[in-house]
């Protein structure tokens, strides 16, 4: 069976491509399959959900050399996606130092750059020759140091001084100290920084690794850029969810349980039918004028539904702006003018096809009635009416709800389509009893 | 102006922090006033379309010395987003080692491996010793190279044989060759490999480059993991864009022009307005049904937007999950069976809240009239369909639109919403007439 999901090739850059794409049982079972050197370097390379996955089927005698084949940080991610009594079985296994190491990183929550880090990185102190610091670094090649290739100048206190490239060391001029030749000049992050906001310091900047210390400056840890990819991947997972209207789903969709995925999408599928039936209500205030005018309740669906898709337009630009670090709060004002002018527009756009479509309908007296032109204009100011307002609200939502410390993505699309359409339909009934009082209402 | 922006904090990490929400004019200003030293930092630092507004500002006389501050690929990047006559006058500049290496980049795609890669890695031969490749590249630290901690070893017709780290070459036997300590079991990518698949391999494996290589195995250049980081930035906002409903901007949010922007979210609204259009010709069908028996009407955007919002979650969901390689096309029964599940106890769940809505709500008999209980039976049936053919169809158009080769991501949450709205109206009318002809109808 996982012989043709593989097809036949059990490499392990094709292992690892398809590994999240076999089922629970394939994965124990082509894992079995392998020799012991290929099992660590499949072990080794997988992510931490994964690497629990096979921990736990390890035989007991068996685990303690799996667990040390890990650094530090890798460690502490692989325990804590581990069950309660394998957690405490695989802390058992460490030596002491690494076990102090281990136990200070799962201290930091998983999101935070204490929790990214890694704490085994080269140091040097700032009076060694660059000599001295190439045979250094040169010597540490053995240890479990996460990179070789940046050194971080520490004082007697680990305050970080400067950081040095083993290639700028190569460079420098015989004789010279660390000290003349690092860079002071130096980009930080603080151990309790969000990962978001990390992943931003590493786009910004083209660095491989980037130095974590504590408000004091002392250095705590570095983390690489590899980590990172994941934890952008993941971020941008977590937008796209919400985006979409649902909780994030934190785990790949073919391995999340069904019930955990339905739980997570029927809590704001929940909350939108609540919030959507507000427009039921709305609707029962209009019920004698659709009574009296069928040909309004017609266009309904369309009217409301182009202010949602107008809000979801702007929601998603402003949520995925704010991620990327493009809009900040402050900016709310520029994003409000320039939205006023895309909403307008898209309005007058949207209002000229409607009033089109109306007007140049065939048998347009037959199915609209003889007041079919005022019908019309009608459905064509409301229609500017609303993608307006779905455009201001839909952008103004993301800044609202971080001036209010929750997270901007929850203004998802549909709900501010849910947001819209209640609305929307106060604005069409209110703009048709203009046109058509005393003639149809 | 621009010193309130920047809290007067004219760091490198501050200006590259906030760059991008600076305006045109305001950037121009804040450039004209640092030193020469810091504008080449900041020139060198920022990505390669704010590098080609400097660059078109930059007096011609001196725009030779700040081309040749780039490496070739980002020579080549930079070249891309310049105006026509400035692209000439740059090529100009170029030594003609430069130039050849600039010209066979252009001739990539932006998005493709070769687009991405940088043709300056460190080579060795397989028969050098180790003390000779650590000299080697120990030398090579001046030349202009990405890096030197990972060397490539090739053969006389330059075909890939192996890899070997910098870490790696200390650690070796002296006296060993490097071909006795190379890593032959390789991960590359081709060279017209894209790069939504190449920052896939990334994620899979923790490399911090990796090479490109034709078809023949023969050598092109490597990618760094930090090129990476914008890439997969830019390929998550793409389809994050496309999922609110329009086309992707391509630009900062506060960048780009007004009339473009509005372009490519005028394009996707009129084209679900279009579609949507269909819910006026599918109404005007069910007219005299409305027209005896309003209270339908009541229900209508309740109903037709939980279907919505249910096939906006399930779209979303298999988007992200094919771009990150979780679900893959032949998954495609796996996902229906899931969605199958999901579908059936969300559309209960609604359905038996939508139930519950109008059997206890205050005043029942005199706004849904006596059926209302037959009212309460259609809304709740016609939910559990309705949301049932929204996850069903939001989760398996991704599949049909990667199938006949388009991206995924156009099954954006708007367009699943307006393909539920007409069809969704059809249900409801359909499953009304069952229990109310005879009685209302």
């Amino acid at each position: 069976m996982e012989t043709t999901l593989l097809n036949d090739d059990f490499s392990l850059e094709n292992l690892l491509d398809n590994w999240q794409t076999l089922t629970h049982a394939q994965r124990e079972e082509v894992f079995a399959m392998l020799g012991r050197i290929d099992q660590e370097e499949l072990f080794i390379n997988l992510s931490s959900d994964y690497q629990a996955e096979i921990f736990e089927q390890i035989p007991h005698g068996e685990k303690r050399s799996w667990i040390r084949l890990l650094a530090p940080d890798d460690i502490a991610d692989l325990i804590q996606n581990l069950g309660e009594e394998t957690q405490a079985e695989a802390l058992r296994y460490l030596d002491y130092a690494t076990l102090v190491e281990v136990k200070a990183l799962l201290a930091y929550a998983e999101d935070e750059a204490g929790g990214l880090m890694n704490s085994r990185f080269a140091r040097l102190r700032p009076e060694m020759t660059v000599e001295e610091a190439i045979r250094y670094l040169r010597a540490q090649s053995k240890s479990q140091i996460e990179t070789i290739y940046y050194a971080y100048v520490l004082d007697r206190t680990q305050m970080l001084l400067g950081v040095i490239s083993l290639r700028e060391l190569f460079l420098a001029k015989a004789g010279s100290t660390v000290q003349e030749n690092m860079n002071t000049d130096l980009v930080t992050v603080l151990q309790d920084e969000d990962q978001e906001s990390i992943s931003k310091t590493f786009s910004n900047h083209n660095f491989l690794a980037i130095p974590v210390v504590d408000e004091n400056n002392v250095m705590k840890g570095i983390i690489t850029v590899d980590d990172v990819v994941e934890v952008i991947e993941e971020e941008a997972t977590e937008d796209i969810h919400k985006i979409g209207g649902m909780e994030a789903l934190g785990e790949p969709y073919l391995d999340i349980s069904l019930p955990s995925m339905i739980k997570k999408r029927a809590g704001w599928l929940m909350a939108l039918f609540v919030g959507e039936m507000f427009t039921a209500t709305a609707m029962s205030h209009y019920e004698h004028d659709i009574a009296k005018a069928v040909v309004l309740a017609l266009f309904i669906p369309l009217v409301i539904s182009s202010g949602g898709n107008s809000g979801s337009q702007a929601t998603t630009l402003i949520i995925r702006a704010m991620a990327l670090g493009e809009v900040r709060l402050k900016d709310w004002w520029r994003v409000f003018s320039r939205e006023l002018v895309s909403g307008l527009s898209l309005g007058v756009i949207l209002g000229l096809i409607g009033l089109l479509r109306i007007l140049l309908w065939p048998g347009k007296e037959t199915l609209y009635g003889e007041h079919y032109m005022l019908v019309a204009l009608s459905v064509s100011f409301s229609l500017v009416g609303i993608v307006l307002w779905g455009t201001l609200a839909g952008s103004m939502l993301p800044f609202f709800l971080r001036r209010i410390g929750l997270d901007p993505a929850t203004s998802s699309a549909p709900f501010v389509a849910t947001l819209v359409d209640v609305t929307g339909l106060v604005i069409y009934f209110t703009v048709a009893s203009l046109f058509l009082k005393g003639i149809l209402l």
